[in-house]
Parts: structure tokens; C-alpha cells; sequence
């Protein structure tokens, strides 16, 4: 009997040496393989290039102070909006008659993008104009400093805030005589020397983060107004480091001292006095709002009200405040002078709604990355004008700074195009074909024309973001983007347009190999 | 030097064997826990019910053989079309004339589910009346006999055919003197006793599994017709034992002896020389098509004609194998004498459309479950209905029966209801709540009134077809199924109804847990 337990004894002993020795041998590959040969494969981020600093300094320096008439600019993004959360783009259950009525006296596109399916990417490319690749910003999320997600990007060459030599539209706009100012969510970089103020916005309010990100304090300008002070556990397993655990609709986590039911309305006194305020100057406003980013808070005034639920009152929130925006330009005369901008960063999360699309946010879908975008002029710009034309978010920069008459910078590729005859003449879009970024490294996983999308194959595990992010189609497809819902694949039909999209998602790659950071030599 | 490398060696050692004895223990108990405490909860299949065969044969025995007037049955049923597969159902590429114009003289259903987001499950209840799970048919698909799937099926207590004391809709028919025919595949069990000609169909042609399992034999009755000679693995990788390598739209892998793209056209030969023999007695011909189900071969004569590309070609083929079937009960003059009915299995797989529902094939999102449904019966329906009201694939056997005017069994539930009236009179559902059931356990997953669904959370992880199966949700859900696309959550807003609809899952999961096969005690 003894014999036999010893005989199982070294049986199992061998089993388990085995066992261990082979997975050790994996491992030590895995880690190899992921943090070594990976990582090369990243352009490493730099986070002083002296040379284009210096670039950067002198184009700002070159603009000169405009005492002309400018118009004001006042960009609203909202976080996680989707392509069907709004009643003008088809939303049953919600009403947003503030956005509507925007929507009806001017323009509505129905082909219009964020440059990526998450956050801090889109934002990049929102405000420099160019793909987030370019700026470091394509690798998911930018993380608290002290989170340990950012010690990881840390080690994995990935920058974790915008770079300093990226030049944004609010530097632009104030080198030529705006008053700028920002409200909301920042979501590029929480360090000193990358915040909203270091980046041409003169005024700030908001959060450093999306609203499950821990601390979410509110700053005003470099100094905290109100201080988060949610412990980052609880205890009962309710927080995970530096985030809130959120998705859960009945029993959503609160913030300690912020209270984001008000979050809304704060952000929007705050963007109303800045507009009495600057009055009589021209001035950008750039309003990224926290919601409808999960976790969801409604204002006490309203919650309950809307047929959508919680996401509803979140959303209809979103809609009285663009109210009370508007309301304030037309109190003070300005609405024939203000450009009113409506968009989101990324397509809808868990309870949004991609309207009629296929996939969500984080996908390449065209749920991910198809969001509204709405354009309000009073007697500047058409009034109804629905157009079907491809745009991205990237195309505001260069659209803001031609109606501002202000040059684009020389030394580096802007990747966006300037539509503002999309706009007023239902113009072509300048476009032949926009691109799907990947949420995971900034590469095309697709591009589509003004007929068909071609889409690479999956990537579902090639990321530690892999479980999230992209869109998980077994083998390349082409779609008709116009008449069908990215079903039926129609490589074998269309072997040439296939051709044509695929080199052009591999010109793109080249580049991005070649010139990741589009630096234009003299 | 050499007393380093000892120490490293030793440390490694060690560390080998903690890694090793830790995962070894982990995989016993992993084992213990999958194969013993698992299965235990889901009831063992039996094969041999004596008291329930007595019972069916009883059953069977008692309906007279009438020689009254009875409606001919057609029963064509696809593999994986999805909702918006067909131009009627609103495809925009795909050109479906033959069905829409059955269609449009007759009654479409828009809300119209298949039992199950699988196949096998699906068929089960069609055929019975009966959710899946009653007839151990609720744990993904039957695999063929000698698959390695099936060993590890019978060991969890997990049945790989319909067992024989399930009544089938042929057999009942048969019994009152109908003739019998099924063309097409079956799915539901390979073993002698299992197959079509145990289950009440005199005449059967068809395959027993999958379009993308091996072998495919093509089997007249019980002796194959045109063998399939697939080497089960290839060398090159291309095939994986008993399962075709598919999806890939550029290079389908030929099956060697059945030549796929000739199946529609074979199939429907055989379905019009039923039709044409049987002429003068009352008969049911079950058409269970092979296609759209993955790999998808055209039918040369027609391929590369299709806006939908390949798999628009497999759907126009089947379109036109349609057009075939109302041709020859025309020419028999039979139209207004014989019931059509046009279904499919579960939802829209790869390259199958959703049209604008939430999810897809394996999903118990709408994507997953609702398919289209169309009844024509010239003469007898009224044309162009279209309805709304709730059915699902289960209530096709308690309809047809009553068409038939045999009574149903008694002594084992049927949930099916009869939906006649639906279709003749636009009458109101006789159902309260419809269920989604997941394609790994069968149970419910959740429930849909006329105007809400609620869905539980998610279950990922909780099979070995997890990957593939249920609908990801983190949280439960209530939504609007009218006027919205499974995207805003209600559960806060409508507390009493998402209750109902929770207790009615737990109902019958409760029913499910006391009396599985739902037997009927005298």
C-alpha cells in the first residue's frame, strides 16, 4: 500500500515537473515575445523632439493677431454618444428637440466618423487634425499617472499623454487672438505640461478622465475645485483600482464629493459664462461633456423622465443643455456669429444605441466609429441639409482654421481635409476614402469609399485590450456600406474595388511605418 | 560560475514544480467540477422510456386514418437564413421575387422566432412542439456518432439524438394517412433509430448533419446515394476531423463526391417528384434546405448574378428552388389545396444579414432567434397580412394539427400553441411571453411580451461553446422591442413588468428543473 502511494507520489511529482518546466518555458517566451518583441514593433514615444517643438513654436508664433471679423467656434463632443441615440438620427424612445432643431436648420451628416472606436485616440485626432497614431494616442486609453495600467503602457513604450509637439486647435485659435476655453473631459494626459491649459486653452473646466476613472476630480484650470474623494476600494470589492465599476444600471457606484448627477449642468454654467464673458471677442469653446460615458448619472430635476430609461434622462440631460448653450448665444446676439459644432468621440457603449448599425464602441464596425455630426450657422450655413458624404472628426481642424483664415502648420501631415463646401454646397466629400482605426495600436483595419467598406480579418487576441476591442471577423470582408448592414461579403464579386481598398489600408500601414508621426522634412 | 548556474537550476526546479502541482491540482478539481458536479444538473438522458414509447405508440395508434378532405403541408425550412436575408424581409442586394411574392399573397410574420439560436435545438422543436430541452436536444448541436465531440457529449449525460419516445409531426400525419417525405437535412441524430425514416418520414433524401460536417453523405432512406469521400484531414491543415474548414468565402473547401453546389438543385428534384407521386393523397413534404448554412457554394448556372455576392447567389438559388416548388402545385393544381410555409432554423450567420436587429446566429439577442416566417395558402389565407403578433417555431406542429383536425398527444406537454387564427384573422397571439433559450443548456435566457424583453446577464464562460454562444450582456436588460434595438435599459423605469418577465423565466426554468421532458401524469 505504501509502495503504491509512493509510486503515485512520484508519479504525480514527474506530472508536475513536466507540467511546470513547460509552462515556465511558455511563459518566459510569452513575456519575451510580449514585452520585448512587441513593443518594437511601437514606435517608441519620445517625449521631447526639441526640433519640432521649435517648428511648432514658430508656426504659432507666425499666425498673426487677427483684429478681423472671426466667427466663434463652439465644438460640442459628447462621450460615447451613438450613431442612434438622438431623435434626429432615428432614436424612437429618447427626444432631443434642442439637438433637432439644430439638426433642421443646418446641417446633419449621415456618414461622418470619429477617427477611432475609444476615447483619448479620437480626441487626438479631434483636436490636432491628424490620426491618433501620429501622436501616440492610438494605444486604447491614457490612464491616470499612478494607475498601474500606466506603469505597463510606461514599459511598453507607449505614451500615456498627448505630446508636447503636437499642436492643437485651441493653440491655434489663441496665437491668432481667440479667447479659448474648455469644458469637460480632457482624456490626453494628466501629467504637468499636458493638460488643457498647456495645450492653448486659456480657461478649463472638467475632469482629467472619463467618469469611471478614479480620482475624478474637477479642476479649474491647474487647481482642483471640487476633490474626488472615493476611496479606490470599498471593501466589498465594489471599485477596482483608479476605476469605478460601473454598466450596472441598478445600484451604479457614486463618486464621493463629486456628484455626477450635477455634472452636466455644471459643465454647463460653466460653458455659459465663459460665453457672456468673451463676449465681443472671438472665442473657441470646446464642451466635451463626461456623458453618456458609463457609469450614468440623470440630474435630479428631470431623472425618470425619459422613455429611454436612465440612458434616456442622461441623454435628454445632454439635449437641455445644448438648449441652454444656444439659448445664451441667442441672448447675446452671437448666434449669427457662432459655429455650432455637435458630434461624439466614438460610436455607443453597452446601453447606447448604433441606431440600425452593426457593432459598438471599441469595434471597427461601423457602430464603433459612425457617429452624428451636426453643424449650426444662423444664416451662414443651409438650413435642412442631410448629406450622406464620408467625414471625420480629424477634417474639423482644418475646417475650423480655413473659415478662421488661419494657414494649416507645414511640418507635419494633417491628415484631415477641410468640407466646409460639404457643408454649404453639398459639396463631394474631398475624401476618396476614410479609414477604421484599430483601438488597439492606431493601424487601418479598414477603409471604406462612398460605396463599399473592405474590412480586414480580426484581431481578437492580439491585445491585452483584445477581449474589448475590434471587430471579430474571421476573414477580410467587403461590404456595400450604402445598401446593406456589413453582412454579405462580396470579395469574390468585386475583385477590384477589394484591390483598391486594401491598398490603400497598406499605403496608409506604409506610412505609418515609415513616418508614424507625419513629420514633413523641408 | 558553475555554483550559479546550480543555484539558478535549482531555483528553477522549484519553481517548476509549485507552477506544475498547482495547475495539476487545479485541472483535477477543473475535471472533477466539468464532469461531475456539472453534468449532474443537467438531467441524464435516457434512451429507453418504455412507458413513454407505449405511450406515443398508443397515441399514434388511436388517430384514425381519415379519408376526409386534408390541406397538403409543405414545410420549407433554411439553415441559418437570417431576418433580413430576403428582399421582403428588406434585404437590399439580395433579390428574393419567388418568396415575396408568397409573401405578398399571403401572411408574413415580423415577429415570428425559431426556438433556439442553434440548429439542432431549433429542429427538435419544430418538429415536436416541444422547447428543446425536452427532448434533450437543448446542448448545442448533435455531432456525428463517431465524432470526438459526441464521446465527450455522452459523457456529460448529454444525449447526441432525438430520442425515440418524441413524437414528430410526420409521424402524426403519417399515422392519419398522410404521405411523408423530408428532403434535406436533418440534424437530429446519425445512430439507427434516429433518423428520418424512425420518425415517421416514408420517403427521405438528404444529409444527416451540417453542410460543414463530415462525412456528408447524401442518403436515399437508409443507404447513402452519393458518398462523400473527404479525407478527414487533408495535411495541409484544411480540414479538422468531421467538420469542413469554412467560412472562408475565397476558397471554400470542396466536400470530394457531393458536389455542394449542385445540392439546392438536387434537393428540389426530389421535393417535385414527391409532390408530383403523391398527387390525389394529403401529404406533408418537410424541405429542410442545407443552405445558407456555411460553406456556401452557388449553383453554377446562376453564380456571380447576385448584388449579395456569393451568399446572395445561395439565397437566389434558394429563391428559385421556391419558385420550382409553387411551380409543380400549380401544374398538379394542387396551389389551393396545399399550405406553404417558409421558415428558417435561427438566425443569420457570418455573411447573413440581421437586417436591423441586435445580434446573430448563437445570440439570444432578436439577431439570434427571430427569423422570417411566410404562409401561403391560396384561396384559403388572406393575402398580404402582415402581423406582428409573437410566435414561435413550436407552434407550427399544434397549428398544422389542428389543420388536420388530429388531436395532440396528452400525455407529454406541448408548448407550441396553435396560431391559426393569427394568420386567418390577424388574431392576437396566444402568447403571453415567448422565451429565448441559450444553445448551450436550453434554458431560458429571456422573454419578450408584445412590447418588452427583458435578458438576463450573460454566460460567457459557462460552456465549452462559450466563445461562441449567448449574448454578452454584463447586466440584465429590459428593453423596448418596438421601438428600439436592444440598446437602452428599462429595468429601473419599468420595475413590475421587468418582474413579470423574470418570474415567468424562473417558471419555467423551475419547470424545466422538476419535470425536463415534461411528461404529463394521468
Amino acid at each position: 500500500m505504501k509502495e503504491t502511494f509512493k509510486v503515485i507520489g512520484k508519479i504525480f511529482n514527474l506530472l508536475a515537473k513536466i507540467v511546470g518546466y513547460l509552462l515556465l518555458i511558455a511563459l518566459i517566451f510569452g513575456v519575451l515575445f510580449w514585452h520585448v518583441w512587441r513593443p518594437l514593433k511601437i514606435a517608441k514615444y519620445e517625449p521631447k523632439t526639441p526640433e519640432h517643438l521649435q517648428q511648432k513654436e514658430a508656426y504659432l508664433a507666425a499666425i498673426p493677431k487677427s483684429t478681423n471679423y472671426r466667427p466663434n467656434i463652439v465644438l460640442i463632443n459628447f462621450d460615447d454618444l451613438g450613431y442612434g441615440d438622438l431623435s434626429c438620427y432615428g432614436n424612437q424612445l429618447i427626444q432631443t428637440p434642442a439637438i433637432d432643431s439644430l439638426a433642421a436648420n443646418g446641417v446633419k451628416m449621415t456618414a461622418f466618423y470619429s477617427c477611432s472606436p475609444v476615447c483619448t485616440p479620437s480626441r487626438a485626432g479631434l483636436l490636432t487634425g491628424r490620426f491618433p497614431i501620429r501622436a501616440h494616442a492610438a494605444n486604447h486609453v491614457y490612464f491616470p499617472e499612478n494607475h498601474p495600467v500606466t506603469a505597463f503602457r510606461k514599459f511598453r513604450n507607449q505614451a500615456n499623454e498627448l505630446p508636447k509637439d503636437e499642436i492643437t486647435i485651441a493653440e491655434i485659435l489663441r496665437a491668432s487672438g481667440y479667447q479659448t476655453s474648455m469644458v469637460g473631459k480632457w482624456h490626453l494626459g494628466d501629467r504637468a505640461g499636458h493638460l488643457p491649459n498647456d495645450f492653448g486653452f486659456e480657461n478649463y473646466y472638467g475632469v482629467h478622465y472619463s467618469n469611471d476613472m478614479l480620482p475624478l476630480h474637477i479642476y479649474r484650470n491647474k487647481d482642483i475645485e471640487i476633490a474626488d474623494k472615493t476611496e479606490l476600494a470599498d471593501g466589498e470589492g465594489n471599485f477596482i483600482t483608479g476605476k469605478l465599476s460601473y454598466i450596472d444600471p441598478e445600484t451604479p457606484l457614486k463618486t464621493k464629493g463629486v456628484d455626477q448627477t450635477n455634472l452636466t449642468e455644471n459643465y454647463t454654467k460653466e460653458a455659459i459664462q465663459f460665453i457672456e464673458k468673451s463676449k465681443g471677442h472671438p472665442f473657441f469653446l470646446y464642451f466635451a461633456h463626461s456623458f453618456p460615458h458609463v457609469p450614468h448619472f440623470a440630474s435630479s430635476k428631470h431623472a425618470g423622465q425619459s422613455e429611454g430609461g436612465l440612458y434616456g434622462d442622461v441623454i435628454e440631460d445632454l439635449d437641455r443643455s445644448v438648449a441652454s448653450i444656444i439659448q445664451t448665444l441667442e441672448q447675446q446676439n452671437l448666434l449669427d456669429n457662432t459655429l455650432v459644432i455637435i458630434t461624439s468621440d466614438n460610436g455607443g457603449d453597452f446601453n447606447g444605441s448604433s441606431g440600425n448599425l452593426r457593432g459598438r464602441k471599441f469595434e471597427t464596425f461601423e457602430g464603433g466609429q459612425r457617429v452624428p455630426l451636426i453643424v449650426y450657422w444662423k444664416g451662414k450655413l443651409p438650413k435642412g441639409i442631410v448629406t450622406d458624404q464620408i467625414a471625420m472628426n480629424t477634417d474639423l481642424m482644418p475646417t475650423l482654421l480655413s473659415i478662421a483664415k488661419i494657414p494649416l502648420p507645414s511640418d507635419r501631415k494633417i491628415d484631415g481635409r477641410n468640407i466646409w463646401s460639404v457643408w454649404t454646397e453639398k459639396a463631394e466629400s474631398p475624401h476618396k476614402v476614410l479609414y477604421y482605426f484599430s483601438p488597439n495600436n492606431g493601424m487601418p483595419k479598414g477603409a471604406r469609399n462612398k460605396q463599399f467598406k473592405y474590412h480586414t480579418a480580426g484581431e481578437k487576441f492580439n491585445s491585452i485590450y483584445g477581449g474589448l476591442a475590434a471587430a471579430q471577423l474571421q476573414k477580410p470582408q467587403l461590404t456595400n456600406i450604402l445598401l446593406d448592414n456589413e453582412a454579405h461579403n462580396l470579395i469574390l464579386k468585386y475583385p477590384t474595388i477589394t484591390e483598391e481598398l486594401k491598398n490603400s489600408i497598406e499605403q496608409i500601414q506604409e506610412d505609418f511605418k515609415k513616418n508614424q508621426r507625419g513629420w514633413v522634412k523641408e
